[in-house]
């Protein structure tokens, strides 16, 4: 396992834990964290930790897929709040010391199907 | 490179080159296709081939980040069509050969910023 693997593995494990130092301390204190759906961008550890601190209800995050090479790394998870759950996927960027220099994160909401392709498709 | 991240990589570029062929060589005979968001699956490379190849519109795809490990891999893309952008990310999961067994596809889609934490963020 590389150093980024486990850097992003840990990144989810932290959260998890709400071990607020262990998870800062993967952090480049000028850290990026993006979400392209709503157009957010937070600046810096000490916001993006707040914004994670801050963040309501009791959920919690469980790893499914953990990748990462030299310079990327992501991380597809369970998100769990009491009996809902959903999908996200998060990228990180890391910078020569491991450290995570960008984070970005994607939550795919539910769509309904579009029509046209019912032939080829099976619901679940 | 490995040759799982290889197979991520052209996965992308034959598709954007409809390369029919050679898309599906990469593909096991078996492969599973899953859309969680509409709960949509395809059984089989021939199903899914037909899928792709009927895929209305003029999209063109460019990988933006491609990661892979012994099992599993995903691709960070851009989706374009004529003056519109998306963003997607695909995962597979590869058998002992290297063929992909399992694609998954997330299409998130843009969502108004939740309110409370306008101190930390800023809008793009």
């Amino acid at each position: 396992m590389t150093d980024n693997r486990r850097a992003a593995a840990q990144f989810i494990a932290t959260l998890e834990g709400r071990d607020w130092d262990g998870w800062a301390a993967l952090l480049h204190p000028d850290v990026v964290y993006e979400l392209p759906q709503s157009r957010e961008r937070i600046r810096g550890r000490e916001r993006y930790l707040q914004f994670n601190r801050d963040y309501p209800s009791e959920w919690h995050l469980r790893a499914k897929v953990v990748l990462a090479d030299q310079t990327d790394g992501c991380v597809w998870f369970d998100w769990v709040v009491g009996d809902e759950q959903a999908e996200g996927v998060v990228f990180f960027s890391f910078d020569g010391e491991g450290l995570i220099t960008r984070v970005t994160d994607f939550w795919p909401e539910p769509y309904d199907p579009p029509s046209g392709r019912e032939q080829l498709v099976e619901r679940w």
